[in-house]
């Protein structure tokens, strides 16, 4: 197996794009990251998307954003994994390169959630979700987390105020990021008055849909002709569970986050305490408590604790969410993968402007799936 | 890169299955592939499917089928290139297992399209085509193939009658195939009277939709335990276009035929004249046409001459659609990939029955999705 390294990143501000179609807008990305490869061709385009079909009507994007960027002629597939979509592509375009089936691969992920009603929107999310023994009894995705972020805070005795940390942490390091959704700060004030959608789940709780598209360009190592800002992948890891909550074996306990956490750590023979920073899937912040402790960054039902002791700033132990997470930042679902290991090479290269983590070299990325269906982690380092 | 094999089979029959979920529907070919080829675990699992989210409002197959089959865990996604979904599959397996990532691969492919209307199902499909160059002039995917099959009429003088041929042959094939959609013989005097939907395109030049799974279990060749019935892929090649008819160098050429064919016989160090049989998609009966030919079966117009002298026939000189077809077993888009490669597996065991291809050691498959924009070729040995 080989080395493989991200040698060119690009990405589209997440934003209500309506002045552009879903191929201009993955094609923003991904001419941006060819173009920071400097390479002139690729063996093969992996994108990664969810909703396509169900909002612009168009699916068959592989052989559509391929021919569009002028790759006319290349393999070229769409990947699908609900939330999971966009690390799902640069899992197999590392799959493709590790194995030496391919020595240069662009992983793409875009979504253009804004073009159509709420109401599509959310039954589109839900097709995540398990649509015979969950969305029967008309659960959104919103409800689904809620019901998780209750049972959380009456198992832990925490309150929905000790969740504020984190949607206030992503906001902060949004700030300074040109691409991100929301560049404001959060005042705790405003986290603790946000009107709730589905109780205990308020407003500043949820990220914000979007439009965005993202990508990278993944090359076996030992071609890489510029190795000062090439970004090795340490470890690349899928784990998967059950789509419906109620058939989980403990709820609170994301499996899927852990084994897939695990595997990476195994891959990369490091442990959480040597990740300098963990760009992670805060959907919701109850998505954001429960992924560190699967991921063994807090015991189970201490993730608040970890948050309000300052850990996940940006000098904390373990920053999370450099560039705003998917609270802030946003989450255009099939891009945000590709979003958090686009960042994260920002920061391996000393890229990150004013949310540069001091003497990072080693950031963990995880996109997760549903609520927690398809996890699929990452290890980059400098 | 490590050699790969076919261990395990397992198809439904194609039909209406209103009893049957998508996941059941999945599982069930799954499972009878994970059975044939006697593994109790696998890697990962990579679904091809491209309607699942218009037409059964579920996405997400892959985690939810994953552990549907008793794998919760596994790593898994869903694929999509429109009506190459299904060989799309498998070829990710390939890539997996041919690179070391992984020993054992499950490909399946499935789609249910008889749930809903057939507005719904026409314009799920044409979510294949280009939907901001195509789609506004009102064009299905019968439309575009009518323009295709109008104007190869014109250049090659050759009139419809003569593509009677391709339906007859897939309807005999599939007379001994219980999985077969349609399992009657087709008299030609049945086509030369079939009923125009788009003119020149009859009832009778095209395939089906329907409901439909299927799966493969890939290994790699150095760990399989029964060689006997194992079959090796020689060849894993995919090529890609424009999506839309107007943009291609010439429409009468399937550039991405031609790529894909190409690169699947260098990569097998052989020419179509080593191929024992064709598995090839003819969703329409210009397709089987114009991907004859792209594939180097034929010269260009010629391909309706190749049918007339019995070279398609089971006894022929490259027999095709040796179980029926897509016009005959049936097109469930997403699965029809899979089903190729299952049908091309039983041939190169000799489990092929009645339709057995005398003395077959080699078989091509190719799997079309949308009017030519992505070509999965594979190549198989017994």
């Amino acid at each position: 197996m080989r080395d493989v390294s991200i040698i060119g990143i690009g990405q589209t501000p997440v934003d209500e794009h309506w002045g552009k179609s879903l191929r201009h807008l993955a094609a923003d990305a991904v001419l941006a990251a060819i173009q920071d490869a400097a390479v002139e061709r690729a063996d093969a385009l992996y994108v990664g998307n969810m909703l396509s079909g169900v909002i612009a009507g168009q699916e068959h994007l592989g052989a559509l954003i391929a021919d569009f960027v002028g790759l006319r002629g290349i393999e070229a597939f769409k990947v699908e994994a609900a939330c999971a979509s966009g690390a799902a592509a640069v899992r197999l375009g590392y799959v493709a390169v590790a194995g030496g089936l391919a020595d240069v691969v662009i992983a793409a992920g875009v979504e253009k959630m804004t073009d159509e009603s709420n109401e599509v929107v959310t039954s589109g999310l839900a097709m995540a979700a398990d649509g015979d023994y969950e969305l029967p009894h008309g659960v959104s995705f919103v409800a689904i987390n809620a019901m998780l972020m209750r049972r959380y805070m009456h198992v832990y005795g925490v309150s929905h105020d000790d969740f504020a940390n984190f949607a206030v942490v992503a906001h902060q390091n949004a700030v300074n990021n040109p691409n991100a959704r929301f560049q404001s700060s959060l005042p705790t004030s405003r986290f603790l008055d946000a009107p709730m959608i589905c109780e205990p789940i308020s407003l500043m709780d949820s990220s914000p849909i979007a439009d965005g598209a993202a990508a990278v360009v993944l090359c076996a190592t030992e071609l890489v002709k510029d190795p000062a800002r090439a970004v090795r992948i340490r470890a690349s890891a899928v784990a998967t569970d059950c789509l419906s909550l109620h058939d989980r074996r403990d709820p609170l306990r994301l499996d899927a986050v852990e084994m897939s956490a695990q595997k990476a750590y195994m891959q990369a023979s490091v442990a959480p305490t040597d990740i300098d920073f963990f760009e992670y899937h805060d959907a919701f912040t109850i998505m954001a408590a429960l992924s560190l402790e699967a991921s063994g960054f807090a015991r189970p039902g201490r993730a608040t604790e970890l948050a309000r002791e300052g850990a996940i700033a940006l000098d904390g132990r373990i920053p999370v969410a450099t560039m705003g997470g998917l609270k802030a930042r946003g989450h255009p679902v099939g891009a945000t993968g590709v979003y958090q290991i686009v960042e994260a090479v920002q920061q391996l290269r000393g890229e990150a402007g004013a949310n540069q983590v001091a003497g990072a070299s080693l950031g963990m990325t995880q996109n997760i799936g549903g609520s927690g269906a398809t996890v699929v982690t990452h290890i980059l380092e400098a």
